[in-house]
């Protein structure tokens, strides 16, 4: 019997993994239908690569630095991993390396649609190496430090999202705004993004891979608890959609699309931490104020003129915070039993405790990536020549052809040249 | 060894849930797809919102309506599920909850391209909670009427897809057909989709998730029982594309993709009911007559001035129906004893018995699922003032524009204007 | 215990089935990004009608030729599958016939963008019925003959891509290139695919259900071994993809999207025979190398002046060779002993033994499926009227014009021929 509840954790845990990759098909559909058309080929491209990479580094070195045996702050074992035919741990390494990879293409938001490629290989392996693995040190290591201290992030609001969030942070400041964002009086432009049903595909496939995201950090098939993680993720995603799409309706008059659509990933990311933790009228709540804050939130990163193309700050970082924070507010006492190294939220007797951990964690590890990404992205300035963004006039003919040498839609792009004559 | 039973029983229910959720992106393409341009962002952004109404409202009242302790007619418990962690009944509602999104993502069809998006968000609540439960309740539940009949619907020809298009027709009759459609002489013009693409990519992705559907609804592992349940939906699909294909090329001379495509959609809708009650080679009948019948009934409909833009009155209601009473025809004594309440089919000795309930379960499902439509769609048309229709300048300007405010392909759509002048 | 594990071996195959039933929409979108706008709803469509008849072949004769009681050569029983209800043979049936479509699709690269539909309909029948289940019984069945010498091929290098290929070869070969593909002065056009987004999505998704492929070919759960098949199944991909990145940046001095997306294929291709049978760090030199040589293929097919497409011949057959060798060079006796039916590979002291077995069943098989199916190309050409190919102004006008009567994408490509005049 045991034998094969073992075989059976393992077998859910892979079917998991399977589907966090299939999340970064997701991102490919979300992150090019919300930028324009001369840069689609390589975002779309980058995105593949960005599994190349992440899957490599984490072989290499990341896998090590989380899990190796170390210190509260590193891991430093077990690099190069795999050496042996080791089926269960095979099957940990696989689904622990799809987190590490879309930590990375969250991070690849900062540079959309301006930086160049050169400069994104780089950072992402600096980034897949040093940055993501320590915060999941920290946090998901048994001697991580935060964990220690009783920080509860089921499947990754904080290591994931705002660590990804926080990169892409870096890189849009030190890249700056594409050019056109903002106007020299103020005003915001809208460059729209070129396909929105690629972005609700998009949004749509990563709701379905979320359920390996969330679902899967069960880390096994006891007591089926795995489907009442995935009861909250439904709900949570469903309220986040629905309160986007109220507010956006309200405020604009129309019921914007992309706004939507960042509400149900809203949902989605805040419940992350909480899905294991919390009642489904608490889910609910954390979705809506999810699908609500982020909504907030988009303008107040125009207002700061803070160039976000594809929403990562709002959507991961914003969302992230909440959901790390929502922890402990939601958490119930016989849940934080059941899987946490922490205790109850403020709404169900815990007082401010699991509250301040979870806030201190989110302070603490939003700098740590922040600072860190941002010294990174200086070394990595220095060696792609000084600037991490591509000329003016790439920017303008886009980057499919100005860093892979062809359009992402060669038929499309060049009749749309020909008709205007550029 | 029992309990590792049930944990494998929830473990294919939830990834049959997830395979089901995939569906509604096969949805978002199919659906786009189907459709022009203009339209585009609209459809496929509902779809998400779908998921997430359809959700929430399951979550409340819809749920409870079916499987709460009730009455033949209606459920009346259970009511915002789930309150406690329980895995196993979580797995459970997460997988009945993935049928009714779909069956709310299948009424939409009647609104394509000219409803209004507030008049489907509110009849978005109505279906889910009045309609679709219902029917779910008198055939699914072990205290509903029809399957006290002995009805047998093994994973909703008639539940979901049936009560979907009769939604859908009761909201095309409504709506009327979209403008352009029928010209003034009679004749039928063909507002093409405007990504086969996307279509194709749609079908497969709804082939690849009604393995969920299909092989999910065994409920468990028993017997292994599933992998014959995938067998037969494989065959009926295969069978249903070669015959629409054949059959169209036959007709016009030109193997027109959308149709070959509906042939895969009906031998899957087609074998839903029965995939579980017949042999293989039964199944590849279903799924030829499935193929054949969806091809004359796109021309009946449109014969008959009925506009049904993505075809979910010919692919979801004509297959359904055929699909529900083949049951009645094909049903081996051995597999309606194993699987079913009812008994054995015409041509297994079982006479008219199970042909007459299945028969009688069709007539009263879709006339409840029209009628109560069509009522719940006047109460939406008085809250929505006066009409579910846009306006024509709307229509032709394009849903994106009028209930979004922005295209779903602005570079395409733009540059198609400034060419033409408008 | 026993019949769980038995169950949960059935229920791992069929979401194996699953995964790799989902490639093919993964081809839809590799094979439509990479081919040009007036072919698409063709291309798109012909992939769904080849699920359909390879699954329809399948049933009738294909199981029966590979698994059922014969010769070394071919099997001569179980035609027309399944009359009884018995799920553990059908999960075998249903995993089985997914590859044999995965064969499919792969040949029909060698006709796009200029094969007749019918030619292809024909040529798919006799290519599923006589070509792949001949290979696939010689090395998958236990008494094929090379299966008997100790071939190893764990997913099908050999059996699916390198079998796919070889009549993709043929095809392309009496096809002839496409119009415009060589100029009169020797010059290579570049007939650039019309989406990359699609591509790049494409490869992802084949990518996720490679895990299928590769992992589902363990056949069960025994010691949660699919783990170790994913994680170098992972690395081989990754390794594969930056391999290609770089080496395509190196020469042209850009980072050609197509190519390194061809990397990441290539990296799986060649780690399908290879995946239980070597150490992590051997599939990573294995994806490296298929990532390099895909690249040097792609070049050599355009001088020989052998027009491919979509890649089949270098990403399927040059990688498929490729892998089925790297197995009798990186074979650990370990692994060879727990999986393999042959010995270890040369580098870990197997000497040439291993090597000169995968050696020859690659020039049996590559000899066989290109001569089978070049003869059986003709005997197609003479049942379509003596051409297999479209005539120069069917080419010209599109195959989705030319054999489906519309478009795939009505607004662009009727937009972009009023605009051009044509």
């Amino acid at each position: 019997m045991e034998e094969g509840i073992i075989l059976m954790d393992n077998l859910w845990l892979t079917v998991a993994a399977i589907l966090v990759l299939l999340m970064q098909g997701g991102f490919i559909l979300l992150e090019a239908g919300s930028t324009r058309m001369k840069n689609a080929g390589h975002i779309a491209g980058k995105t593949v690569f960005t599994v190349g990479i992440a899957s490599l580094v984490f072989w290499a070195v990341g896998y090590g630095f989380i899990y190796g045996d170390g210190n509260p702050i590193i891991g430093l074992s077990n690099f190069f991993y795999g050496d042996f035919a080791d089926g269960y741990g095979s099957v940990d390494f696989f689904f622990q390396l799809t987190f590490a990879a879309i930590a990375l293409t969250i991070a690849f938001g900062g540079f959309a649609e301006r930086g160049k490629l050169a400069a994104y290989a780089i950072f992402a392996v600096l980034f897949s190496a040093f940055v993501y693995p320590l915060v999941a040190h920290w946090i998901w290591s048994d001697d991580g430090w935060l964990a220690g201290l009783g920080k509860q992030d089921f499947a990754g609001s904080t290591v994931v999202h705002l660590t990804g969030a926080m990169a892409a942070l870096a890189a849009t400041i030190m890249l700056k705004p594409r050019l056109g964002k903002y106007g020299k009086n103020g005003q915001v432009n809208d460059l729209s993004g070129h396909n929105q049903v690629f972005t609700a595909l998009g949004v749509l496939i990563l709701w379905v891979g979320w359920f390996g995201f969330n679902a899967g950090s069960t880390g096994g098939v006891a007591d089926a608890f795995f489907g009442y993680v995935a009861l909250n993720t439904q709900l949570a995603a469903g309220a986040g959609t629905i309160a986007a799409l109220f507010l956006v309706w309200a405020i604009n008059g129309k019921a914007d699309v992309p706004t939507t659509l960042n509400g149900a990933l809203a949902g989605l990311v805040a419940i992350t931490a909480s899905c294991a933790f919390v009642e489904p009228w608490a889910a609910v709540v954390i979705g809506v104020i999810g699908g609500l804050i982020v909504v907030v939130s988009m303008k107040m990163f125009d207002k700061l003129k803070i160039d976000d193309p594809i929403f990562a700050l709002s959507v991961h970082g914003i969302a992230g915070i909440w959901g790390t924070l929502s922890n402990g507010l939601f958490a119930t006492p016989e849940l934080a039993a059941y899987n946490g190294s922490g205790s109850a939220g403020l709404f169900y007797g815990g007082g401010f405790e699991q509250l301040g951990v979870q806030a201190l964690s989110v302070v603490v590890c939003a700098l740590f990536a922040f600072v860190a990404s941002y010294l990174l992205l200086l070394v990595t300035k220095g060696l792609v020549g000084g600037t991490l963004r591509v000329t003016e006039e790439e920017e303008i003919l886009g980057l499919d052809m100005s860093e892979h040498g062809s359009y992402g839609y060669p038929e499309n792009v060049q009749s749309s040249h020909s008709k205007t004559g550029s």
